[in-house]
């Protein structure tokens, strides 16, 4: 079954201890997509500019990515800019521009408006909503939002939240959103907002799932190196969400196990600068890793009983 | 199997957002005798002073933990005053006292010269090194240290490491130890100075643990709510020395089990101040939050595959 995704697709200029990449292709549909590609068809909406480079077009058409609503329109592309800390939990935005992305309304396909799954990535709530709105009947919606939004347009996300299945925000936002320091608290404070599952990405420290049938808490993969963490969260968000498309639809089972396919996939995307990982992975580095990471949280010991 | 536990018993006094305490019992043996009794018998050495007070020892005592080895001695009992940030992982030392623990150079009973486990608290290496020496055949030594031990008194600690079997510290130290900022790098450069097995406590996000076996991540048990973090890490490393010692020995499986329970007995400590909870504690307790974390963190949705 298809997801539909909308969010940037833009040119990342990254700094980080490790060495730095300019204009690489960057923004939070590029990386959901060619995550979620692994697991299920994707078919994206976003506005790229006149600049877009014709390679770019091409990585996304090659890895069976609809782009059929990655529309060009007349000036540059989404860029930003940003600068890690040594703390790579730590980054400063240097400049961000939305160029065509500013004013991007969009009109679905007829196709599109059929959709069974829909990612709205890290947009404002009223353009998340304005897609939304074109969706006959979705089975699953998920969000991802940010500081900005909560802070800035308040209302309009918690419009948005009662229609959507699926939240994904990092730890800092789910305290502002809640108003609860606790993230116990502020994952069922936004519960009752309305989505029936509330993920918290806390980066290196992995992963809180809060959902109707309770908690779940898992690790990030342990990495020797981080080149670039740019991406990791979307990318979580695209293993995720195709992996709930590739079964279907939701139940604790899929959840969880979309949420390792999210660490899973997030921990490969920053190896490397932008996308380039990511783009190139076959499904035997997936499954070894998965596997990888089951034995490396196993506190059932299954493999290590007969010790 | 019985577990030779050295380090402090003294009184605290605690000031948290939740209220305050004051010369609370405290200490790191108290803390990792209290956890570990749950699982094995314990034997402790400590110097306390003549303003030890009776009901504490009869605390110990009513809990089958001997106490000849918690000798009186002329003057008052180690004393520690912290107060903690809003942020609870964060935290001030007001004042410290080492009082009757300043000179103390204990000789061991003949019994316990003849302990199999024994665990070394956060205590001077050289003091470590010294009690250890005493002990005839150990079948498995863990240790505890901190950044104090680690800046002052490195060339000592990096003689002990050799002679033990597994050591504790957290994210910070591990990083200090090893002059590795990322902590898997860190992690496996700390089991080349001597150990077999090192645990990383990361607080509120969990344990690393490195071994021969390779790792294992694991997140702490949430909690709506701290009241003290003081003594959950003495107190992981009781549970988890304590499950050691009632296996016989180390096995990955014994070691992850292990580091569950310290999770676990970690999130009751720290749900009231002092041990006031952990003293507390009945199998039921303990059982119940045991197979709650397994569900919690469970990846293989073992529970869940059938929905």
């Amino acid at each position: 079954m298809s997801i539909l995704a909308v969010g940037t697709i833009g040119y990342d200029t990254v700094e980080t201890r490790n060495g730095s990449v300019e204009a690489a292709l960057g923004g939070s549909v590029s990386y959901f997509a060619l995550a979620a590609r692994y697991f299920a068809p994707v078919s994206v909406v976003a506005a790229v500019g006149t600049d877009f480079r014709e390679g770019d077009r091409k990585l996304f058409a090659e890895r069976a990515i609809d782009v059929r609503g990655m529309v060009t329109r007349d000036g540059p592309t989404f860029r930003w800019h940003g600068r890690y800390h040594e703390d790579m939990n730590v980054r400063d935005t240097i400049s961000l521009a939305l160029n065509v992305f500013a004013d991007f309304s969009p009109d679905l396909l007829p196709d599109q408006r059929r959709s069974d799954f829909v990612f709205l990535a890290n947009i404002s709530p009223d353009l998340q909503q304005h897609v939304l709105g074109q969706v006959a009947s979705p089975k699953v919606v998920a969000a991802d939002t940010m500081n900005h939004w909560i802070a800035n347009d308040r209302a309009a996300l918690l419009r948005l939240l009662p229609r959507i299945d699926i939240l994904t925000l990092n730890d800092e936002e789910a305290r502002m959103l809640s108003g609860e320091h606790n993230l116990v608290k502020a994952g069922r404070a936004i519960l009752k907002m309305g989505p029936d599952t509330v993920l918290v990405k806390r980066g290196e420290y992995g992963v809180l799932q809060f959902s109707r049938e309770g908690l779940f808490a898992t690790p990030a993969y342990p990495l020797e190196e981080v080149i670039d963490p740019t991406g990791a969260g979307d990318t979580f968000a695209g293993a995720f969400m195709g992996y709930i498309a590739r079964k279907g639809g939701v139940s604790e089972s899929a959840l969880r196990t979309g949420v390792v396919y999210g660490c899973v996939l997030g921990s490969f995307v920053v190896e490397e600068f932008s996308v380039n990982r990511l783009a190139m992975l076959t499904w035997d580095d997936i499954e070894r890793r998965y596997r990888g990471y089951l034995e490396l949280t196993d506190s059932h010991h299954s493999r290590w009983t007969s010790q």
